[in-house]
């Protein structure tokens, strides 16, 4: 028997649901209180469709007697204006209207594609999140970001628009490659780290399990992942403050993945990286004590994630990081930790900030102070 | 000396005001009370922006010492997903950020584009209208509608996305051409037709000053427009019911737009047209008396605008209606007149919109009923 558990998400007139479990996907159950309608469009990609769309839509026909597929191509560099095209397409032909709910069913890039198109077809229709790897399960399904890159940036052009309801099922992560599945792990402990040490704590303990793919285990994670992350949307839903301390180790994780090329590094692990680089900042802030810092970077290092950051020199690192949107008018600024399981965004010296960033060039251990 | 008036349109936390009047474009004082920022992005068409463009500009200056401008192509045809990646890479080259606010000046077509840039441009930044035709100043600058054309469907992807504030200056009607000012006053005639009888006749009495673009008339019309806009839109900002009533006239318009290809017939007046066969078929129903369908029709003409509908067969137009948004399941819906000002939103026998197409297609008049 495993644990399942709902999460609340309290944003008034756009509160929603997030059922955490097994076995969830391929259950009717699990979409009985979603709006009757005479259809859905279920926006995926091969490798997913191909695994769930057929189970998905079974399930899916008490409440949705007709449902539509809308194949993307996979990938971070397809969540585009262009693929955003397809589906609006796609949606067109399925003869979608505005009681048709999209159905987004895959990871981050499919549930921000979907969530977008949901939120602008028609000026608006309602999706279900159907996340299927861990990353997407404990961030993207929460918060109702949507949105694609430009050139010019990631998530650049987008919108806020909630989800009527996520179905995050632990069984999907069965098929998700060892790596994706760390990666995910690297939001869990930031969830800890920001805003929760005792779940800090039970990572810690729990990390072999974790990285075993106990079910209890991964129920419990994104549960409390999804609940931390709700309560910090419901005070903050349009990102005017203290959401952004969900963004920690991201300054760094941004300029990693922008310097190397996006793909080389996966967005986790360039947060698990940045994660123990902007503790070691904070540590440098004089803020917490070396031994927190050590205690997130071996975290960090024992769930596999990288803690050697590239050596792009100091100087792009700076470049790239005045680029971030919490940057206001040329001047740093970060998330960093103020104590265990508090945290909140400074203006930093860019002395300090080439410091931490030598560091784990060079040693990769964030150990020094 | 001219009238001047503001609407307050109450929406909560997206309320916002809308300042009706002589001389205001060119005023710094009308921008005033705008969020202050680095910098604003003008979004206007060439013909806009070479009239208005820097007089905007130097009234910007108290407020934002930085003004781009990007210039799209002109016409509906141009509402696209293309010309809005246009717009997208303006900011871009703006260094828009998220305090930057979008300038809409022009027309309906650039306050759609412009509001629906401004609403997923970093997930959404502010937005001010500063609308150059009659239609676009009583009409698509109350609402918070914004969208782009989709080859099946006109505003088919677009979002809600209300402005921090509309600057309506009647002066700028100068410069429109006849046809467009007549166009407008479709809507004006509408907004007295289904909510309020006594702004009706306020119009016909008004007529001559307002086709002779009597300043003060033209501040009257729009204010008591954007009045009646403004508190249906309140009681329903997502077009969940009552809001529908804004649509009257407007299933016949856009059948005839579309039958007739759009471009040859101006939007408004299909929507003269429109409304005088929805009053035609109101009779049909036994809602109102011969009378008042006549009184509609009269208006409609006095204002220079069509009666006589163009001849695309029976089947064209209630195949085309079946097609409007208000359809649901097949049926035909048409907003219709329950008395003097009063409207609501009916589904009616095919039949008897087939003998309401007839008598506008052959007599052009709408007096056999």
């Amino acid at each position: 028997m495993n644990a399942s558990a709902v999460v609340q998400v309290p944003l008034g007139d756009r509160s929603y649901s997030i059922q955490v479990g097994s076995g969830l996907l391929g259950a009717p159950a699990s979409y009985q209180t979603l709006p009757r309608a005479s259809g859905a469009v279920i926006v995926t990609n091969e490798t997913v469709g191909a695994l769930y769309g057929e189970r998905l839509i079974v399930a899916l026909r008490d409440v949705y007697p007709k449902a539509d597929i809308v194949v993307v191509a996979e990938g971070e560099a397809f969540k585009t204006w262009h693929t955003l095209q397809t589906i609006f397409d796609g949606l067109v032909d399925a003869q979608a209207d505005r009681s048709t709910t999209v159905i987004a069913l895959g990871g981050g890039v499919i549930g921000d594609l979907a969530g977008f198109a949901a939120a602008c077809y028609m000026r608006g229709v309602g999706y279900v999140q159907v996340p299927t790897t861990l990353l997407a399960q404990v961030d993207s399904s929460v918060g109702g970001k949507t949105g694609v890159n430009h050139s010019a940036g990631k998530n650049l052009i987008g919108a806020f628009h909630q989800p009527l309801a996520v179905v995050a099922d632990v069984d999907v992560l069965d098929t998700l490659p060892q790596r994706e599945l760390v990666a995910g792990l690297a939001e869990v402990i930031k969830y800890g780290a920001v805003a929760d040490d005792a779940f800090l704590a039970w990572i810690e303990a729990s990390l072999p399990l974790l990285l075993a793919r106990d079910k209890a285990a991964l129920v419990q994670a994104v549960t409390r992942s999804c609940h931390i992350k709700a309560s910090i949307v419901a005070a903050d839903e349009r990102e005017a403050g203290r959401r952004a301390i969900l963004n920690f180790g991201h300054t760094f994780a941004h300029a990693i993945e922008t310097g190397t090329g996006h793909g080389t590094w996966l967005h986790g692990e360039a947060v698990g990286c940045g994660m123990a680089m902007a503790a070691d900042l904070s540590v440098r802030l004089g803020l917490i004590e070396p031994v927190h810092a050590r205690r997130i970077a071996t975290l960090v290092a024992a769930a596999g994630l990288p803690l050697r950051a590239p050596d792009l020199g100091s100087k792009t690192y700076l470049d790239l990081m005045r680029l971030d949107k919490k940057a206001a008018a040329g001047a740093l600024r970060f998330v960093v930790l103020e104590a265990p399981g508090r945290a909140a965004v400074r203006t930093v010296d860019p002395a300090l900030v080439a410091a931490t960033i030598a560091e784990f060039v060079e040693a990769g251990t964030g150990k020094s102070v």
